[in-house]
């Protein structure tokens, strides 16, 4: 790359996601040396601000992870120092007119590489999109510099919507221009899961019908939608969670091998999976929607702020998912989201068929599959579960964790998901982003049970807040041995 | 069984291997309620003690491991007070004939099931042996009561005095009736082996010459001979260490499933899986001998108590295994064994092959193989090696452990490799005991190379006290990889 100068505008720039996430992981990469010399940063939102309050509310956000102590400070100041506000409305093109002459000034002239982060709610993208196409700003073609546009979930609210959405997006982005943002694939482990499966010999000859008995996947939040029942309430779990997030972490743990690790035939092998995966159908599904805790301090669903009192959008939802290719035919891939339920976990458990010819069953023993279990979150951890024996005196069994703890075993700071991908953009690696034949993938396994569930005829199961969530979702979870 | 007494005769009690592992392995099986209520212990030495100098002797030994605090010195009393003495000569008849008054005097009449301790040096194995049988205490038949004879190697140097011990032995005592000591077959590491391979699925598909690149035993000590030269000197490493103990750890894992956990089957596949074994020939084998450690400060070999000043023997040794059937052919099982090293350690490092169509290579990430490692001592540990993206914003891999520490995972005493074994003779059960067939296609692996080592123009490679061992070693050992 010949151009060395940067400009990153984030559309949005006083939203909660810019402010806790995006502009954060930028000052992470500066102070790692990943952002070029000449960069600056320009924020765009609704919010009237000066310059100085603008930095001044950056700054109550930025943490000094990799600069610790003394260096700190000058640090700080020396980011907010490329750091540039310019009110302006969403629709408007005028304001993005405004934007372009704020980087003009200063920048002065010559060509600047460009990242367009879209930190805003999915009503108002194409708004911003459009504007921004009338403004003059997006440019194709043989220019000698680049422009990215960086997009966050939801996209659409199913295959239709998101076909909808992708082409619009198109009148004024490239698909090249255009980086789907799923912040689960920026995480560690995630970004590990390719690696243990294809920089390790032993578990390839293991991951096939033949050995693995079931996939589990597993999300759960202790909370309820809080503050944030508005939007939620138009989506729902399975599109807010499954269809992105846990779909991609599926992809990624049954996809064939890829061609090479190009970001190119990584994203084929994925669509082909995910395009291998039969769509839910309701018998496979189970939803729920979250009531008032027992203790009655928690409110049910539909008495959150921004909830409709009648909503049947669930908060829970149990799919069991099957694949329909020679590797995983007849596995179950059993994928559980909800809020307000009993515990904060995110894990993969890929469970083995029982030993067969049992030597130690006939002496009594309880015999349990091994495991190998991916924990996300909290407190990122590989784990393969096997049987041992007991220390002791008698013959018994003890199923124990071959343990890989992320914090105790990597002497480094483990960066955020949104450092990473932000570095992915800058570098042009699109290997961690959807495509858009993967997003019209991924809608296909969940749009016909959506609009089943949104026919109005399905009420989503009822479960105690900070529950173990419904009894119907335990029920399909332990078809295949709990 | 019906009978319920028990009167355990421990030959050599006044000895090191009575003194610190055979008596107080019993004390500690009578502390976990693992002894009938009517045991007797009886000792027989040539040290002139009286009752009450015998049970301060043994006293001295005994650790309230399993009965901590105030009951200890009361367990201690209860239990020294079913021990007893009596002088004698090995080779004497009449001495057994003492022995058996004092059993008389102290049991009275009745049925009693026996077991007779050999802590006693080779030499005399077989005069006690004679002498037993003569003073008429073995019987055989059908007795109600049963009689057990443990023995601890060495059995012979090499096939034929093997052959010929086993057969002097057996006019005396039946096959039934022998129960061989390997002591490392009771370490709970060891006992493990056969649940981690057989009762879990995830191993067996790897387990052979498709995935596994060689397998690597290794024990070492970092003291030399010290007081046993005497002994060691007529043996050596090989004798020593290698053709039982790492012997027996190969044959555990690398035989195939026995039919059933029997002992019959158990012994079989061990069998099966040594007489595929080829014999070592000087082709794959080094031998080293220490000299002085490089301060002085330590002497060589051939300057220690009881040593020949021009003694051969070799004090380290590394051999290349090869397993003549259709799981193993052609991988090696390197073993190596010495004293006088740089560490203290014996473990197992199963090692995978490399990965096929490294997706990983051509980003320049070095490649490490898998490696399945079982550490025996010191800290008994399982760790499987496995590649891993290193946490951090660049494609690095690093080679970390699935770990599983025993003291750490096991919320459990581990008991004595001596305690196991003895209740497994107690209880008549033969697994983990040398059959005669197994001690001689054991032996028939490294018979011939000995030989040779023996007809004395084999000059072992100095190593100075205190090192990583001879260089020859090091190049047969790395001759696969390192």
């Amino acid at each position: 790359m010949s151009i060395k100068r940067l400009g990153i505008v984030v559309v949005g720039a006083s939203g909660d996601l810019a402010q806790r996430k995006v502009i954060p992981a930028l000052f992470a990469l500066y102070c790692q040396g990943y952002l070029p010399e000449d960069f600056q940063i320009y924020g765009l939102a609704r919010t009237p601000y000066d310059q100085e309050g603008f930095r001044r509310k950056i700054a109550e956000n930025l943490t000094c992870r990799y600069t610790p102590g003394e260096s700190c400070a000058g640090k700080t100041e020396a980011f907010l120092s490329h750091c540039h506000y310019c009110q302006g409305q969403y629709s408007s093109s005028d304001s993005f007119l405004d934007l372009f002459q704020l980087m003009r000034s200063v920048e002065g002239d010559g060509p600047v590489n460009r990242i367009f982060y879209m930190a805003i709610p999915p009503t108002v993208f194409m708004q911003v999109a459009s504007a921004m196409g009338d403004s003059g700003l997006v440019t194709c073609g043989d220019r000698e510099e680049w422009l990215r546009v960086v997009v966050e979930k939801p996209f659409g609210r199913d295959r239709a919507t998101s076909d909808a959405l992708v082409q619009e997006m198109h009148k004024v982005f490239t698909e090249e221009m255009t980086y789907r943002i799923d912040h689960y694939l920026g995480k560690e482990i995630i970004q590990n899961l390719m690696v243990l499966r294809f920089a390790n010999i032993i578990f390839e000859p293991l991951w096939n019908r033949h050995f693995i008995e079931s996939v589990r996947i597993r999300w759960a939040e202790p909370v309820g939608v809080g503050q944030r029942g508005g939007y939620f309430d138009g989506f729902g779990i399975i599109r807010d969670v499954m269809q992105n997030h846990l779909l991609q972490i599926m992809a990624l743990l049954a996809m064939d091998p890829p061609a090479n690790l190009e970001a190119g035939p990584v994203r084929d092998a994925k669509v082909k999976l995910l395009r291998d995966v039969l769509p839910v159908s309701m018998n496979n599904l189970v939803v729920g929607q979250y009531g008032p805790s027992e203790s009655g301090q928690q409110p049910a669903y539909v008495a959150e702020a921004m909830v409709s009192p009648r909503s049947r959008t669930p908060t829970y939802a149990a799919a069991e998912l099957r694949i329909n290719n020679p590797r995983w035919d007849g596995v179950p891939f059993l994928i559980e989201a909800g809020k307000a339920l009993d515990e904060r976990i995110n894990e993969v458990r890929i469970r083995f068929r029982k030993v067969p010819h049992g030597l130690f069953e006939r002496w009594g023993t309880v015999m349990q599959a091994n495991e190998l279990v991916i924990r996300i979150q909290p407190d990122e951890a590989i784990s393969f579960e096997i049987m041992n024996k007991a220390p002791g005196l008698d013959l018994e069994l003890i199923r124990t964790g071959l343990n890989l703890r992320y914090q105790a075993a990597f002497n480094a700071l483990i960066p955020d998901a949104y450092e990473c991908l932000l570095l992915d953009v800058i570098q042009g690696d699109r290997n961690l982003f959807i495509r858009s034949d993967e997003l019209a993938a991924a809608w296909d396994v969940f749009t016909p049970a959506l609009h089943q569930l949104e026919s109005g005829h399905v009420v989503p199961e009822r479960y105690p807040y900070g529950s173990s969530g419904p009894a119907a979702g335990k029920t399909l979870m332990s078809r295949h041995g709990g």
